[in-house]
């Protein structure tokens, strides 16, 4: 008999994020190995005879090397189990699923991929901006931090001169050397930016700035992201009439800088 | 007594797709205005005491205008209702909820954000395939065929030409004047592309191609999208090892051309 691998989205934390199919194949399963951003909310929904395991990174690093976690999710499912590999967000942004999907098919192992809700989502949700707003953006491109310190400015230039919104997850522990990065792409220093810590859990945390100003904040706890573009701003009244919108950010707990 | 409304995200269209508080909110909700995209499936899940408007577009013609769904929301929130305005995917990507979000603004009327499964999530989940394999894409871009027709070639050479996954929502009935703007903009003919039609329902369909044959592909029904790079590539072993995956695509009804 042969088991099956779920890779399957937790979404940012909030266990009512879960999508329904999430929550009916992480009940049924006989393992769960997860990364360090699922929350333990998440984790309580389990069944008390499923077998947990955190496979993810603390402090940025490794409990377990890819390949370790590849061999896992393979001989779990050769043993029988329904295994789920759950992921924070969606699984295939961001999340390492290329790698895992290429063992499972090496192996012969029967698998299949449960969208969630991707960090930007929800983050922009409790933000309330549309990430496409007509007006005012016709792109929508993410990046990782993780990433763009692999990568020359001209690259980030050539995709952020034109009307994107752009969404950085994991933008690390640096938040000044990410705003160089951001502005010598040519993205100008007034540029409005969210940062959106934990999105979606109860130690969610918004704070709005400008580019200019993104190196001098303190760090939010991880995770976090970036979102800049015009999107951001305020005042966003398509019929031309200026209005602040301080008082809604405040009731919602937005720190204007 | 003041009521509320909710943007809420409906995911691909499978009911299981829809989170955990999207379904919660729904049961509670005193009237639905929907858009096209919504599944009978999802509507389904409705009280029956619940009052349902669709408000979407048929065959691209607006049967309410945008203004007319804006009064509507206001007003049925002013009487104290509970309101879902309920939106295929996630109601922030190219939803037209800015306008939606200004309005409630200036009314002064409460609301909620509940974010959704994107469509380009769903449809790679379907094709298994990573947005974003660290091996061949650096950034994940979104762009929508309604928009691409406004802009210059230019735009689109400068956010195509790095390493990007590219999601074109809505491209729309013509692929051959997309297969040529997204060549004119840098992207080799061999670079390939998967069509992925009414992802996450009963009615799915996926083909994959190559950007140079997409123009001549018959069009898939809408809603539909198009993501085209590297990631789409069937051979995805990271070993290197060549190894032909057309049998795994055959058996999730992936037709090679």
């Amino acid at each position: 008999m042969k088991g099956k691998v779920y890779l399957v989205g937790a979404g940012p934390g909030d266990p009512e994020l879960l999508t329904l199919k999430a929550l009916r194949i992480l009940r049924a399963a006989d393992i769960v190995l997860h990364d360090e951003l699922v929350t333990q909310e998440i984790l309580e929904l389990l069944s008390p005879t499923t077998s947990v395991r955190n496979v993810g990174k603390r402090c940025g690093r490794k409990k377990i090397s890819q390949a370790q976690i590849n061999d896992l999710l393979v001989a779990c499912a050769n043993r029988g189990l329904t295994v789920v590999r759950l992921k924070g967000g969606d699984p295939l942004i961001f999340g390492r699923a290329a790698e895992e999907i290429s063992a499972l098919q090496k192996a012969g192992v029967d698998f299949e991929v449960i969208p969630g809700v991707t960090a930007a989502l929800a983050a922009a949700a409790v933000a309330r901006i549309s990430l496409t707003d007509r007006q005012r953006a016709s792109k929508l491109v993410f990046l990782t931090g993780t990433r763009y310190r692999e990568e020359t400015t001209t690259d980030w230039r050539d995709t952020l001169r034109s009307d994107a919104t752009v969404v950085v997850y994991m933008p690390g522990r640096n938040y000044d050397e990410l705003a160089s990065k951001l502005r010598l792409a040519g993205i100008a220093g007034e540029t409005p930016c969210l940062i959106v810590s934990c999105a979606g859990t109860h130690r969610e945390r918004i704070h709005q700035t400008t580019l200019r100003r993104l190196g001098h904040l303190a760090r939010l706890p991880a995770p976090a992201l970036v979102i800049v573009g015009t999107v951001v701003a305020v005042d966003r009244n398509p019929g031309g009439e200026a209005r602040s919108d301080h008082a809604w950010l405040a009731a919602m707990g937005v720190r204007t800088s």
